[in-house]
């Protein structure tokens, strides 16, 4: 059954699948081999001939420049700059944001060896002097992500772009009791008045 | 992004893949398109034109008889009447038996429509009166698979073959703490005798 060894092998590269469920993802396969496992194949084939990144943004899509970046409806002159395209989909979920994206493509990462130069950080600096007004840093709230913002900032600073980042504090439907102390820190520093009645 | 919507849709069928881990792996796979996402496509490919099931056992493989039924060293009059493939895995993993298997291709179940007919159990009848000494039931401690069973069990009787069942008790590893009423009582009808010191 080498086929098959070698599916649950991929199969377990994917995130969020171990070994265990990897097999349980190929037996299932197995079992629809027509209604999911041929038409899994041909998007992944699909998917991997016609997907690029966009010159522009950095985001995925069948052309290029991609569909956020030509869609005139956008404001083009506020950028969210995102680590991974994946933090733009999320983005997009939530319908907060109208402009366009930069998706730099990680994070600055001593450890890992990630430079400025491996992020699509002069890129971003070269569409800020081209106009743009405002610069929302959309990265997350890890070490990494703050190192790269403040990169960023340092960059940018001179160019007369206003920076700013997402507000921190207690998520929509968090509670206290389980938030870490950061979070609660950061949302007691940032606190806001509240109109009395 | 049509494609990727499409992949994203068809990832999230996959057992233990919702429509969030879905959109990651799709990602994942964006991100590794030659190392993981070309060969996964044909590695299902392949796998969906190569693999069919054992006509003897039910098990899935490349050869019809499958490598385990032609396997001479294996005891050919156990069977293991297992409820599908993965659990025939599971049992080779354990390396506890060396004889043939019998996939039944799931249990008999009336809320879902599922009779004998539907089942390996015709065939499996048909093995057994031809020369086999010990039938083992491994299937799992549920009511479908109870339920199975029984049905198995009156079906052979007057066959002169030996039924057995797996033991049930508490599990290698397990803590007491945790474990349900059912098989903890199990356990304890089931104990055996310790030799004092």
């Amino acid at each position: 059954m080498a086929e098959i060894d070698r599916l649950v092998e991929l199969l377990a590269k994917l995130p969020g699948l171990g070994p265990r469920s990897a097999r349980r993802a190929a037996l299932h396969l197995l079992k629809r081999r027509e209604s999911l496992m041929e038409p899994l194949s041909l998007a992944l084939q699909e998917t991997a001939r016609r997907i690029r990144p966009c010159s522009v943004c950095g985001n995925l899509d069948t052309t290029d420049p991609c569909a956020l970046c030509r869609d005139g409806k956008r404001e083009s002159d506020v950028l969210c700059v995102v680590e991974e395209v994946a933090d733009l989909w999320a983005v997009e979920r939530s319908g907060a944001f109208k402009g366009r994206y930069h998706v730099l493509g990680g994070t600055l990462s001593a450890l890992d060896g990630v430079g400025p130069g491996e992020l699509r950080i002069d890129q971003l600096v070269a569409r800020v002097a081209s106009g743009v007004r405002e610069v929302i840093l959309a990265l997350n709230v890890t070490v990494e992500g703050q190192t790269t913002a403040h990169y960023i900032t340092d960059r940018l600073s001179g160019s007369g772009v206003m920076v700013t980042r997402l507000a921190h504090g207690v998520p929509v439907g968090g509670e206290l009791d389980y938030l870490d102390e950061g979070t609660l820190s950061a949302a007691f520093a940032a606190r806001r008045a509240v109109t009395a009645e």
